[in-house]
């Protein structure tokens, strides 16, 4: 797999679209900027995914990413909302795809199992191993951010696989020591 | 209700989108052009999604249309097929609202109540009343084309619908007397 060296990193929703930007230089991690785009809840959809797309084209013209990695589907107990999300999804991916870049796409639990080591973390230790592994003072915010900021790291930690030993473990989240740091 | 003169008809998927471009005078609906849009199975999504917003954008682009009408999503019994169907619908739908048309949105049921007076109607139905009111002297082939033109007569039928008596019922399609065909 060729290494990417920054990846835009995307968390989609209709309401809150959460993205991050991290550079990668094949052993350590740097977050460039994260944040959010929100669309109104007011607005019709159509309007709602023409903002989205816009809004990840304005970022990857802003930070020439090579590599994207977005969440996939998340299926909800409503289906309404998963085929919404799929919608969202087709915006952005549209916005992607036109730039060129490589897209990896990873479900949400194969995201929380880079980060933490176990693919049914809680919201707050993905948050907790994102500051960690990008040497942060707290969890980038909103959480959406951060989620975002989650699968972009995901795209580095998969992309350095063959030289890692072991993932980081659940223990190395509950106790973590530097040399499980430097694992990455 | 804003009263439609060109309407460009989907019936969104991945694999074949059908479209169909309908003029309409306020009384009578002509059809001016119809086809499918094709994408490659082997694809990668992404791919497949920018062919398809750049196909329709090319549409609009050659016929300005004023108004879109697209069918709602089907809820399939496979859901991923939904959601994938969710992210079809999502690159369409950028590309008609960064052309500013006026969106129509209508269940697939909508649709065919409008089209034959029965929302329980069969694919064959549809295409012999797509043909009747359009005066062909055979249904838009492929079957998804007709689909299309058929989410845009739909939009004609429903803008004309305050001085409309009655809409066409079952009975007129199974026998159908030139004073019913003039009822649109």
């Amino acid at each position: 797999m060729s290494r990417p060296s920054l990846v835009l990193g995307i968390d989609p929703g209709t309401a809150v679209t959460g993205y991050g930007v991290v550079a990668f230089d094949g052993r350590t991690s740097t977050l460039v900027e994260c944040g959010v785009l929100r669309t109104a809840a007011r607005d019709p959809l159509p309007n709602r995914l023409v903002e989205l797309y816009a809004g990840v084209e304005e970022l990857i013209a802003r930070h020439r990413p090579d590599t994207f990695a977005i969440e996939d589907v998340f299926y909800a107990r409503n289906v309404r909302t998963t085929v919404v999300l799929g919608h969202a999804r087709g915006a952005i991916l549209v916005a992607a795809q036109q730039a060129a870049l490589t897209i990896r796409e990873y479900p949400p639990s194969e995201i929380k199992k880079a980060i933490t080591g176990r693919g049914s973390a809680t919201k707050e230790q993905v948050q907790f191993m994102v500051a960690r592994l990008l040497r942060l003072k707290a969890p980038p915010q909103p959480a959406d951010a951060a989620d975002g900021v989650a699968a972009a790291l995901c795209a580095c930690l998969a992309s350095s696989l063959p030289s890692l030993p072991a993932m980081p473990t659940l223990a190395s989240f509950r106790s973590p020591s530097p040399r499980s740091e430097r694992r990455r």
